[in-house]
């Protein structure tokens, strides 16, 4: 027997997001990557790059929500069309994502591992549901889904970094690479 | 006799952000303002403008900085370019500036008032100081300058909302306007 449709659903769009992932590290990026999906059906895409674009902050989940915005107009610009949306994304968003996140009002988010330096769904800071305000609705999560699968492409592109590197960096000296 | 040289410096640039606060208002947005200074210069200026740009995440922080990473390319990819920089914003940066600040490495912010609703600066979270990981230096923040004549403006427009209401908005229903 299969998976329920559900939980088949789930892997297909977390396996979307894997994709994503992939070619952040293609691209010498942290590799990162996240769907978010409307009504079943994907409405963007976005892979971490900081180093590309030359921006910090342009993490995948900020690179697909600025395509959203972008595409969608007026409708994205209240919390009800975000309301129906679920993000699905490789690694725990970190603080700066979670709030974002939150602002746009999207209620749903599944990823795959847990962000253990900046995550900003429980791991560092609970941005996700703590209270701030009662108008930004709660971003709920689940987690574990292809973990080891968003962990191998993670530990791949530190293993690259620590074979590319001629000498060992000082932690204050390296680029941001948060994920 | 005047204010002590340093002192006069930071009024002035906060004057400069509440221009830009002013203009903020005169779009019917929450009215928050800022500029970034490097090496005493002006270098960014920012407003707040989600219902002009129909981006719930384009807080006068976030403008100022994309046009930053725009303007200044590979220079802002490192955090040693923003260690130099300092944010004067009428508001306590949100949860989710704070967050991209430190991310970029920002190390200094002088606000007006306090943002009781969704600051990250320590009235709802300490996400400027908080640990998250060595890599991310801490943003360290005065408070207080012209704080009077920030309020003054977030009053006026909560004042002319309420003018221009029909009817009372339920809470959950209401456009994000969070600072």
């Amino acid at each position: 027997m299969g998976l329920p449709q559900e939980k088949e659903q789930e892997h297909g769009f977390m396996k979307l997001a894997l994709e994503q992932a992939q070619m952040s590290l293609d691209d010498a990026e942290v590799p990162v990557g996240c769907v978010f999906v409307r009504d079943g059906k994907v409405i963007a895409a976005g892979r971490n790059q900081p180093n590309r674009t030359h921006n910090a902050t342009k993490h995948a989940e900020i690179v697909a929500m600025d395509k959203l915005y972008a595409e969608h107009g007026v409708d994205t610009a209240t919390q009800r069309w975000f309301a129906d949306v679920v993000l699905y994304v490789t690694v725990e968003p970190c603080v700066m994502c979670a709030a974002a996140l939150r602002i746009a009002g999207v209620r749903r988010c599944v990823f795959g591992c847990r962000n253990d330096r900046f995550g900003g769904c429980g791991s560092v800071l609970n941005v996700s549901s703590q209270q701030q305000d009662g108008s930004l609705p709660v971003l709920e999560c689940t987690e574990g889904v292809y973990k080891d699968e968003a962990v191998r492409l993670l530990r791949l592109f530190y293993s690259q970094e620590n074979a590319n590197a001629p000498r060992p960096k000082k932690k204050s000296n390296r680029k941001v690479q948060c994920t």
